[in-house]
């Protein structure tokens, strides 16, 4: 509980005084004011994080967790839970969606286990498994609060060695068989919503395995009485281990001046979590893409953020942040390399 | 004419055995079917665009092409005529817009006067200028007939040599102060829209002054009334020098078996004349970004495509090409290089 605190306590916004120096910058750049919009609403962004006018976006990684969950049980998955033991190692070997979308932009992968239901140690994975796999949140709650704060932990402590060795770009990503249940019921009971307009076909489920999706994340909310204000209770009784790791990966980032790329859908209720541990964090946030699953308005509109991408994806692992990390790099080197409208002619 | 209508010709449907045969890859990739989305869609397109299962993508450029606009004695932009000549040689030095963005996507930028309103040869941008800028559109037609097709013309030899010389894609750019104002006439003409409603801020207008710029492309559509079903009038009447070289790379890529990358809100001009000499073109074009110029839905609604980035840029230039580059050839390695579902598990 130290090290969350400590995270969450050190957060500060970000610096308005380098934010208006990009901006100064890039109005000087030769072209209309503004119309590089996006691109460089990133570079203001990443100055006010960094504290600095120029910086360096090439060291970039993603960090994924991988877990189960114990709501597999009840059906609402068209995979076998074991495509999450499967999966990971084609994480870090490359050959997975996000293996190739970070290979093709020049990023790193690290993949931890937080609590795959295997016994076996993963080559090439971490291995920070707190459990296999959480509780049944149809029966009860997902997890204890001692492990919700342990999974936030662990985000923290991987995301502190990260920035330790010198990454400067951070991105968060998930494998875990059941986890649109979890994430579906965080955004269910912080927005207030009906768990049948935020439950989507996660990897693959008709209209009908939907609605029992449903009724089974309403039945959840139901028996755990979540309380929306302590955010460390919604996720110990709704999320998910990989959940709550991604979120500490976001109180980490922001507490060292790193800004941190949102996936997905999954990734969504990460964010939703550190943004109700803390609102500054959603300054150092950066949103990739907009997930086909349904409910990503819904959830965007929390957190007030806008994606880059609109790809149709609904994959997960981090490959929509690795894809958003190309973006990224080609704002900072707009910003960088542009030529001034001064240096070019004095006539206008 | 004769390289035109051979050009147009030749263009044939893209493969649909080569995009069968790459969804089939698609699919027996190791995640849930369509869940990559567009870099899917993308896959697809490109195989059967180049007949072949596995391709390159990495060999890419940008013509970009430069003219100036007769309907700027109209008061219809906020910027000197000047900066087309000025910012024209930045595309090359790697210092405008899309000349920094196509450096990081790893791509050449190829720059042509096909119009600026200045007598000087300008080191490093290809000389094919027709004419220094069109003549007024407010009072008579913007170009003859056979300057019309004379851009459009440039547009395919350059093309054709670009390709030529191993380009395996290609992105088509521009660069014409008044431009958007040719552009809004094209969309309201083959969209059968009022004016008002596809006229936007340019660069930077204020609303009365889009009111004004709305009001003389009325005049210009009432005075030079084109035939809607003879393109070549459409463009010779409303178009710039630019636009009919940018519709002639279509034309050309599309006859050569090449994907081809749109830009902003001028090259949309460009694809919907190329779209109505042969609507096959279609299936060569790939759209990058969804500019922020108002009539952007209409435009690309009459070319039925979507997107992938939401950037809220107008900078044109082939900027949003260029940036787009990144994601089509992630989608190329991801679609190489991931990890098929027999490969690693026979449990599914």
């Amino acid at each position: 509980m130290e090290l969350l605190n400590q995270t969450i306590n050190s957060i500060s916004n970000i610096d308005r005084k380098y934010m208006n120096l990009a901006q100064q910058r890039l109005d000087s750049l030769f072209k209309p004011v503004g119309s590089l919009g996006k691109l460089e609403d990133i570079c203001v962004q990443l100055a006010g994080v960094y504290r600095k006018t120029d910086f360096d976006t090439s060291k970039k990684a993603i960090i994924a967790f991988a877990a189960d969950h114990g709501i597999y049980e009840e059906g609402v998955a068209p995979d076998p839970q074991e495509i999450t033991r499967l999966q990971i190692p084609n994480f870090v070997k490359g050959v997975s969606g996000v293996g190739c979308l970070a290979k093709s932009s020049n990023a790193d992968v690290v993949a931890v286990d937080v609590g795959i239901n295997c016994d076996d140690l993963i080559d090439g994975v971490l291995n920070y498994k707190i459990r296999k796999g959480t509780s049944n949140m149809a029966k009860g709650p997902a997890m204890t609060y001692n492990e919700a704060i342990r999974s936030l932990e662990i985000g923290i402590e991987l995301s502190n060695k990260l920035i330790n060795d010198g990454y400067t770009v951070l991105g968060i990503g998930e494998m875990g068989i059941g986890n649109t249940s979890a994430t579906s019921a965080i955004i269910s009971v912080f927005g207030d919503f009906s768990p049948l307009d935020v439950t989507g076909m996660g990897s693959g489920l008709d209209s009908d395995a939907v609605i029992k999706k449903a009724n089974i994340i309403k039945k959840a909310i139901h028996i755990n009485n979540p309380i929306k204000e302590d955010p460390i209770d919604v996720l110990s009784k709704l999320g998910g281990f990989e959940i709550g790791a991604m979120a500490g990966v976001i109180l980490s980032a922001s507490s060292n001046n790193i800004p941190v790329v949102l996936d997905g859908f999954i990734s969504y209720a990460a964010a939703i979590i550190a943004y109700n541990l803390n609102i500054t964090t959603k300054e150092y946030m950066i949103a990739s893409h907009f997930s086909k699953e349904k409910a990503t308005s819904k959830a965007l509109e929390l957190l007030n953020l806008e994606p880059m991408l609109y790809m149709d994806m609904r994959l997960g692992e981090g490959s929509g942040a690795a894809l958003a990390f190309n973006i990224i790099e080609s704002a900072n080197y707009m910003y960088t390399n542009m030529a001034k409208r001064d240096e070019l002619c004095s006539i206008i």
